[in-house]
C-alpha cells in the first residue's frame, strides 16, 4: 500500500524554517520497512498543496510500525504540528 | 511529472455504472506516452475519495497531448462528468 499526505507549510518558500521541516521530514527515512520515500513538489493550481511525501510499505503492518515509531511521533508533535497549515493524506492500493 | 486525481463516484459500490465507468477509464491507456496508469483503491478514511487513476508522463508536453486527445474529452463529456461526484487532482514531481 501507499501513504501519502499532501500539504501547505505555514513558512514561506525556500525559508530556513522551510529547509529545517525538510531536514526533520528526512529523520522519517530511517524507520525500518518504508519502500520507495519521496518527498515531491505538488504542482496542480487545482488544489492548495505545495508538497507531498509518499512512501509505500509491503504490509498493513509495515505501515503501522511506521505511524507507532517513536521517531515518527516526535516528529508530527515537534516539526509537523506547529509547520503545517493544511494537509491531507491518502492512502491507496492497485486494483488488480 | 504524475499526474494524479482522486475521486468519489454517484453511484453505489460493485454497482453496473461503477464497472461501466472503470471500463470507460480502460479507454484512456490506448493515448500514448502515458507511464504506469493504474487505478487505486483508497483507503484512508481520513478523507471522502474512493479511488483514485494515477498517471506518469516523461514530459508536460506528454501530459498535454494527454489532456487534450479527443478520447479523453470524450471521457471526460460522456463518464467522467455525469458519474463523479467528488474528485482532487493532484500533479507532482520527486524533489531531488
Amino acid at each position: 500500500m501507499t501513504h501519502s499526505v499532501f500539504f501547505k507549510l505555514s513558512y514561506p518558500k525556500n525559508s530556513l524554517e522551510e529547509k529545517l521541516f525538510f531536514e526533520a521530514v528526512d529523520t522519517l527515512i530511517t524507520i525500518p520497512d518504508i519502500v520507495n520515500f519521496q518527498c515531491v513538489n505538488q504542482t496542480s493550481m487545482k488544489n492548495d498543496f505545495d508538497y507531498g511525501i509518499i512512501m509505500e510499505f509491503n504490509t498493513q503492518k509495515d505501515y503501522e510500525y511506521y505511524a507507532n515509531h517513536p521517531l515518527h511521533s516526535h516528529f508530527v508533535q515537534n516539526h509537523w504540528i506547529p509547520s503545517v497549515e493544511k494537509f491531507m493524506e491518502l492512502d491507496y492500493e492497485t486494483i488488480n
